[in-house]
């Protein structure tokens, strides 16, 4: 069975989320959109029972599914990049809501009065949402996978359990996004996460993920992209 | 068993989520913080295995599970409030998720700049915000729930099957967080969206969902809450 990944071209995005599970456990995928064009992302959303509010959607057979932790949590299952334990696999859902959350506020810190208007519309307004991204919401969202990742009982190089889960990419995922937009905070505070690091660490030494991040699959960050490097929005916390 | 549920007190917040569900269901239940005050938030999160980044979360005997659309997808099964089919299963989590992008959009309309600083230090922002989101966001959210619960081949006063689940109660719930922040806009648009009133007319119908909103259990709105009442925010969109 070859899944397909519906997401716009051009970014990693939240598409990217998705292509590291698949390219994690070895699944065969096609990257639609980047065959046909972004134009079949509203044809389909047109055409199926449930469409997604916005990409990315995936599509597995029948399975329609959109909103990215909502197709994390139906892939950790079919790609076991989930625990199998209830209460686990719910844990690490629960853990993929809070990188989502971390994840949008990384986006509006460049677009906080609205995603329709340009960044050069909203400049004043980013500096002002930025300091607080940088001085709170940052140490903040770090502490806590910092600390979730030292009361794991199974080991802390992985979010949960003692095996690789979609949590522990998409963490991987939102480091690199913010090493790229925010060089010289992270700069700064990196350091104070031993935990976080030595699992991204693991994340990038993975085989298959390795072999992703350095294909032409891997697209490098750019300024369409959730994470921005505009530096006047950097500067240490 | 007894749940316990875990939110800050004076608001209906992210917590009425849960309760909703929790009424609609008729579980038993202790809004624990109501009971204890906030402090106790804090404390249990200091002591769990599986702390929550924010409230709300609920205890289970030993299950502790945070972020509202995790909680809903831990009761849906629990409390009946979803389909037993797992690909309904999974769309009804799907719409849940783009509720909690919807109730966040609500919510940063008066706090564009950041959660840490009153709304009256960031009220310029909050008028352009609430330009977009009256003019943009809110037609593309109702126009996506319309047209989903004109989609459901099993009816169209429930978003997903034939039956109440947790995403109606949700959708319920922000539907009235509109009607009371924005009575202007919602006076325009209301009337629009056929089938989200008469699903929201059905759930407010439900004889154990009356009884709560009649109770002192159902707080008023107020301006601490999410969904805030500020006549400079609201116009025709």
């Amino acid at each position: 069975m070859t899944y397909e990944l519906y997401y716009w071209t051009g970014i990693q995005g939240r598409g990217e989320y998705i292509r590291l599970a698949l390219e994690a456990a070895g699944a065969p995928y096609r990257d639609v959109a980047r065959e046909e064009g972004d134009g079949i992302l509203s044809k389909v959303s047109r055409e199926v029972a449930t469409p997604s509010f916005a990409p990315p959607f995936l599509r597995d057979g029948d399975v329609v599914v959109g909103q990215v932790a909502a197709i994390l949590l139906y892939l950790g299952d079919k790609l076991d990049l989930a625990p199998a334990e209830p209460r686990l696999r719910l844990w690490t859902h629960q853990i993929q809501l809070t990188i989502a959350d971390f994840v949008l506020e990384g986006h509006d810190v460049h677009h906080p009065i609205g995603a329709g208007e340009y960044y050069e519309n909203q400049k004043p307004e980013s500096l002002r949402r930025a300091a607080e991204f940088r001085a709170q919401r940052v140490p903040k969202f770090l502490g806590w996978f910092e600390g979730i990742l030292a009361r794991n009982p199974e080991g802390q190089t992985h979010l949960v359990g003692d095996r690789l889960s979609y949590a522990d990419l998409s963490l991987f995922q939102v480091m690199d996004g913010l090493a790229y937009a925010f060089p010289v905070l992270m700069g700064e505070l990196y350091p104070r996460y031993p935990k976080i690091r030595a699992l991204c660490a693991a994340v990038a030494g993975h085989s298959r993920i390795r072999a992703y991040l350095a294909s032409e699959r891997r697209l490098p960050g750019n300024e369409n992209d959730l994470f921005r490097h505009y530096p006047e929005l950097d500067a240490k916390a």
